[in-house]
C-alpha cells in the first residue's frame, strides 16, 4: 500500500471507477477517496458505467458522479475500486486513459491482481474499510462527509454488521467513523426506509405466490410480468424480495422466478448453509457465489420451476 | 457502580429479573450477568413473568430461565434488569425476596431510580452495554457465551446498529465482543431469519391491504381476524409488520389496525420524524413513546380507521 500511496501523493489527476450496478460499498468508497483527493488539492473524477442507485443519492457529492460508456480524457492515475477486473467496470477505460499507473483497491478474493499497484485484501470487510486505511496513510483528515461515505460502505457490505465479514476491525473503524458525528439512523433511513408504496404492493403480490417444498427446505417466489403492470413497478423494485423466502427458518435454498419474456425466466438462488447454488446456476448456464447465484432460462414459468426445483431436491435432501 | 459491584462481590445468591415481554437486550443482559456470577462461584437464578421468545432460545443457557408469576424463595440480592420499575416486571417479587439489596441496571430515561443501588445510564446504547462494564468491574473473564449474549443485547436494542443509540462506544464494545470468536451471522440468522412460512403468507395478505393517504404521508395496514385463521398464525407472527408501512419513503406516520374482537381494534402507531404519536395514542386511551405507540378502540375496523386517520391528518399536513 505504501508504494501506491507514494504514487498518489506525487500525481495530480485521478480517474475513479467501479463495477456495474454499483452498491453502497462501491459508491461510498469512490466518494470517500475522491473527497480525500480533493482535500489534497488534486483533481479526481468519478466515472461509472451505471448511474448511482436512487437510495444512495443521499451520499455527499453523489451528484458529481458521471455515467459513461467510454472515458475519453487522460488522467495521471486510474483507480479501480471494489472491482475484480476491467470487464466488471464495463471496460469504460483502458491504458490510454492514464499516464502513470492503474491502482486496484478491492477486498474480493476473486480479484485478478493485474494493476500497477494492487491493494487487495480479502480479509477486509469491505473496500470502504481499505479506503479508510489509505486515507489515513495519505494523512488526510477525515470529516463528517468522508465518514458518512465510508460508514455506508462498511454498513452495506456487512449487511448491516450481520454477515461473517463483520470483523472486530470493521467494528473498530465504525466506532472511529461514528465519532465524526455521523447519523446511523439517517443512513439507515436512506438505505432501508426509502421504499415506494408501489414496491410494497408488489411484495404483497409476490408473497401471495410464496411456495415451499414438502420437506420445508426449498422455498420459492414467482414474479410474473403482469405484476409490474398492475403495480406500476420495474424489476429494480423487486430487489431483495428473494430474502423473504430465505428468511424462513427451515429453508436451505430460496429461489425467485421472474418472467422476463414470452418464454424466458430469470432464476435467482440463495442458500443459507452448505449448498453451493453457484454450481446449480452454472449447470443452467449462469453463475455466482456459493450462497448467491442466478441464471436465465428458456421455457414457461412452470417448465423452468419444475426443472430447477427438481435439480435442487437431491442435494438439499442430503443436508 | 463501584458500591453495587462491592455488594455483588460479598453476596452469594442472586435473583435476576426483567420486564414483561422480554426482548434481546433484556434476555441477553440477564444471561450474561448470570453467567458472570456463576463463574464467580455464586448462585444466580433468572425468573421472569413471561417466557423467552422462541427466536432468543439460541442464547446459551436460555433454557435455564424460569417463568413465574410469583417468586417464593429469598435471595441475598435481587437484580432488576432493563426495567423501569417493579410493575414492569409484573411485580413477581417484593422486598421479602431479598435480604441485602435491590440493584437496578437500566438504560431507560424513564427509570424510576428507587433501588438500593441504581446503575442507570440513559446514554448507554443498551442494558447489555452496561452489563459489559459491570462484568469488567467484577473482574470476570468474558468468554464466547457471555459475549454472544452481550452482543445480542446491543445488536437488538440498536436495531442492528441502525438507531441513533449506536454510539462510538457501542461499536467499540461490539468490536471487543467480536474478538471472543462469536458469529454475528449465526446471531442474525436466529434473530431475523427464523420466520415461519405461514407468517410470510400472512405478511402477503396484510400487504395486499396496504393503503396510503393522498399526500403520501400516512400509510396503514389492516389485519382482520380471518387472516390468522386462513394462515394458521397468531398475533405474534405479525410482529414488525407495521415497519412495511413505515419504510415507505414519504411516510411520516405508519399505522396498523388489527381486529381483536367483534367491535374492538388494536391500533399501532409509528412515526419517523417530528410527529409525536404517543399524544395521539393517549387521546384514544393508549400510550407509548414519541415514535412508537398504541391503543385499543371500540368500533368496527372502518369506524376506527376513519377516526384515527382523521385525527392524524392535521398534524401530519403541517410537517
Amino acid at each position: 500500500m505504501k508504494k501506491a500511496v507514494e504514487a498518489i501523493k506525487i500525481s495530480e489527476s485521478f480517474l475513479i471507477t467501479t463495477h456495474r450496478n454499483p452498491d453502497g460499498d462501491a459508491i461510498g468508497s469512490e466518494l470517500a477517496l475522491a473527497m480525500a483527493l480533493w482535500k489534497m488539492g488534486k483533481t479526481a473524477t468519478i466515472k461509472n458505467l451505471h448511474s448511482v442507485p436512487e437510495k444512495l443519492m443521499f451520499l455527499p457529492n453523489a451528484n458529481k458522479i458521471h455515467q459513461t460508456c467510454k472515458v475519453n480524457d487522460c488522467y495521471d492515475i486510474a483507480v479501480l475500486i471494489d472491482c475484480e477486473n476491467l470487464e466488471r467496470c464495463g471496460n469504460i477505460f483502458s491504458s490510454e486513459n492514464y499516464k502513470t499507473a492503474l491502482i486496484n483497491i478491492d477486498h474480493h478474493i476473486s480479484n485478478q491482481n493485474g494493476s500497477d499497484y494492487d491493494i487487495v485484501d480479502c480479509c477486509s470487510s469491505s473496500t470502504a474499510e481499505m479506503v479508510y486505511w489509505i486515507i489515513k496513510e495519505l494523512d488526510v483528515e477525515i470529516d463528517k462527509e468522508i465518514s458518512t461515505c465510508l460508514f455506508t460502505g462498511i454498513f452495506s457490505d456487512t449487511g448491516g454488521f450481520r454477515y461473517s465479514n463483520s470483523t472486530p476491525i470493521a467494528f473498530e473503524i465504525a466506532s472511529k467513523l461514528m465519532s465524526y458525528n455521523i447519523d446511523p439512523w439517517e443512513i439507515s433511513l436512506n438505505l432501508y426506509e426509502s421504499k415506494s408504496f408501489q414496491s410494497q404492493k408488489l411484495l404483497g403480490l409476490v408473497l401471495n405466490n410464496l411456495e415451499i417444498s414438502n420437506d420445508n427446505k426449498i422455498s420459492w417466489l414467482t414474479l410474473t410480468k403482469d405484476f409490474f403492470k398492475k403495480t406500476g413497478t420495474t424489476p429494480s423494485d423487486a430487489e431483495g424480495f428473494i430474502n423473504f423466502a430465505r428468511e424462513i427458518k427451515s429453508v436451505e435454498v430460496a429461489l425467485m422466478f421472474r418472467e422476463i419474456g414470452e418464454s424466458r425466466v430469470k432464476v435467482s438462488f440463495r442458500s443459507k448453509g452448505s449448498i453451493n447454488v453457484a454450481e446449480i446456476a452454472k449447470y443452467f448456464g449462469g453463475g455466482g457465489h456459493k450462497n448467491a447465484a442466478g441464471c436465465v432460462m428458456n421455457g414457461s414459468l412452470k417448465e423452468v420451476q419444475d426443472m430447477v426445483i427438481g435439480s435442487i431436491k437431491i442435494p438439499v435432501s442430503e443436508v
